[in-house]
């Protein structure tokens, strides 16, 4: 018996489908198997209709050769934030179960019709903004957390459950689960992919990304988006002896407790291991404007947004008995953050965005760290505080795993580059990726897999 | 037999509610019999239900007197690119017929929940994104259009078939409307009010707005919409003779054949009128950088936004169908603005949000035209040329009415104050109302109303 499509990356399983080596029926079949066996243990989905998806798979089987889309034979597990048309979207709110948009989010709309195969919608925190109370388990171990607020995504992706995922992140909800899950994603540059559709927490910040176990599915996906940059990086991505890297801790780094040993020493391996490939490598400060926006104006546009956007729950009696708490809150104290100091923060951020593109223009990438150290035991799903600045700055970011804690658990790193450049930085994020890739394969816990399945691949 | 509550404000009517003089499921038959008689000749609606409203007007009445919120008693319609719970949303686009979202738009749902009585859906150019193609006609004129994209709403209030209702603005799409059906809107600053719920055409510039043929009902819908001031307007507005007005050209005036007779006589005319009533009046020219938004920046956004939004709809065959080939062009010409482009509009702009909201602040309010003139024969909506600006630098406009053109189509003139102070805008608008309102009433087309009805209040 073959090895089961659902351990295969997107573009594997595609080239399988245009062979005619793989139905999407057993593409279903597979993938609905993986989910019996590990879904008590991971709890990734909000939705899973085994019934609708071997439907779907049976239309899509049924189309003629020449409408098959570039994405026919992969697999898509869609955030509970984001409107489909055959499913529930409850915004992981318990006000909205049930309720069934009638739409897919364009995002969602141009992949369906790019012939992708959606398995159900993932578990989010409510709303994409509270920290905490998800049932998602992190696939290498059930006593930590799986990151938030995409936590079914990374979760599912991590776990085979499918091969490719849609997030957001409005703070750090994208690069948090792919490093806390071991996989890659990129959260692409704000505004290059339709945000219609999608529950807003924070207009300026929410940007939609995407999860996957391989950087090949992430550039496809890109491309079925529509997301290039306006030169097209060479095929041939230049070697790592002429690249160029800024290792950026930020201010974050040096605040008490900040960041683990783990990622302490993540950071120390893989500068070496690009260093030993050829790389240029140099320590870079972006000074007290950039830092500013890690303290405070981050905070302050993400609080108000989110007492503006779900106003609309706390003045209604019935929903407000669902609202978090925490949300509660954010209304109570938006008028606590004056109009002038949210200006201040909206007006203070768009001047740094083209002065840091021209710094990253100077790199083949800027290295950061994705989080503060592996997944936290505990609901909790951890903290922003690595990723915020480059959310405001609207910048592409990749992470790219490869490290392990001391408990075995997944660190990745993040990639960042300049606006609109996203197709650059998923090639950069290959090459790095060669010599990260598995530096400590031997030191992460096991997943429940048939030997020789390949984690990631690039 | 008393005149039709139809013909009164939001105001009138709650107050007569208050008092048990007025049932909702009574306003709903007013405005349902306002509607029966006038459909056929203004066609503002894109879905109306007479049996949905009379048993929402029934679940109104029925409410114990605590929980009648301070909009128990209004009539609304809602723009149809705004998801409603209990009607379909078609966006004004054939492939959205009969679609049914599930749930309410936020800003949808705090007016639900404050107890106004929604209508039904007004009609809106697809997408709120072309310049055609609406059966909207104008109730002064049925020759002429309502304008757009908020056609529907601009037309349905002043034709008294609703007392309030919404719209969106991305060009010119509130103020336009309210210019040419002779009514008050406010366009608030951008962000103060959620833009959840309600289709995207463009994230940076579309702004939820408010029509009402009242400026005390604006001033209610704020309130009830949470967008105050950081510091309130002074109860009793200061006389005339103490406001300083700057008269705001734009280079758009000098374009040619910008702008027609009618609107430099209303110039003309209502700086007379204002100088007669004490207050300071200048001339100001804004200068190069907010001249170099008009020519280009905004078109740039809002075009290549357009092709981000709706690549969706050309990328599903059935969709593109529907698809008007305005919006095939710009998905197909994004590509041609490159976005170094597009981001050196979308950068170039904040800075001067600060700068315009600085010189607005030395003003009571800022005075440019709404429109180029009366509305034009023929079904395209009109332009935007006069409003690009505004919109992009996120600040609230007011359109106030009062002259009348050649023709004796309405037209109106802007006032424009800086970000987050809709409040202030609103309190100034009522001081210039009292002077300009009825200036040339006797010149206006007659509307088919009973003797005695006023046409706007301030």
């Amino acid at each position: 018996m073959p090895i089961s499509s659902s351990y295969l990356t997107a573009s594997e399983t595609i080239a399988l489908a245009a062979k005619d080596e793989l139905s999407i029926l057993q593409l279903a079949r597979d993938h609905i198997a993986r989910f019996e066996q590990r879904d008590p243990a991971v709890r990734a989905w909000e939705h899973y209709d085994r019934e609708r998806i071997l439907k779907e798979a049976a239309r899509l089987d049924s189309l003629p050769k020449e409408k098959r889309g570039p994405l026919f034979g992969a697999t898509l597990g869609v955030k509970d934030v984001m409107n489909t048309l055959d499913m529930p979207t409850t915004y992981g709110s318990k006000a909205y179960q049930g309720h069934r948009p009638g739409s897919d989010a364009p995002l969602v709309h141009v992949l369906r019709n790019a012939g992708v195969l959606i398995l159900g919608k993932t578990v989010t925190t409510e709303f994409a903004s509270t920290m905490d109370n998800v049932p998602t388990l992190n696939p290498y171990d059930a006593s930590r957390t799986p990151g938030g607020s995409s936590s079914g995504s990374g979760a599912a992706v991590r776990d085979f459950q499918c091969q490719l995922a849609l997030g957001t992140q409005t703070g750090g909800s994208m690069v948090r689960p792919a490093s806390f899950n071991g996989i890659f994603c990129i959260k692409p540059t704000w505004n290059s992919i339709s945000r219609d559709g999608i529950k807003v927490s924070s207009l300026i910040l929410d940007t939609p990304g995407l999860y996957a176990r391989s950087l090949t599915d992430l550039q496809l996906l890109l491309k079925v988006l529509n997301v290039h940059d306006d030169v097209p990086p060479p095929m041939l991505p230049k070697p790592l002896s002429d690249c160029r890297f800024a290792y950026v801790k930020t201010v974050v780094w040096d605040s008490e407790g900040q960041p683990s040993r783990e990622v302490e020493r993540a950071w120390a391996k893989s500068r070496q291991l690009l260093e030993e490939a050829g790389a240029h490598v140099e320590d870079l400060d972006l000074g007290q404007d950039f830092e500013n926006i890690v303290n405070g104006r981050h905070a302050d546009i993400m609080s108000w947004d989110a007492g503006l956007n779900f106003y609309n729950e706390y003045e209604d009696p019935v929903n407000r008995r669902h609202l978090a708490q925490m949300l509660v809150e954010k209304v109570e104290a938006r008028s606590a953050i004056s109009q002038k100091q949210y200006l201040h923060a909206l007006d203070s951020i768009p001047a740094l965005r083209p002065r840091f593109d021209a710094i990253a223009e100077q790199y083949d990438a800027i290295v950061t760290p994705s989080v503060p150290g592996e997944a936290p035991q505990g609901t909790k799903t951890g903290t922003h505080i690595f990723n915020a600045m480059w959310t405001v700055l609207h910048v592409p970011c990749v992470n790219v795993p490869g490290f392990a804690g001391e408990n075995g658990m997944p660190v990745g790193l993040t990639l960042v580059g300049p606006r609109f450049h996203d197709e650059r930085l998923l090639t950069v994020s290959r090459s790095v990726a060669h010599v990260w890739l598995h530096a400590d394969a031997t030191e992460l816990r096991p997943l429940p897999v048939p030997e020789g399945v390949k984690m990631l691949q690039i």
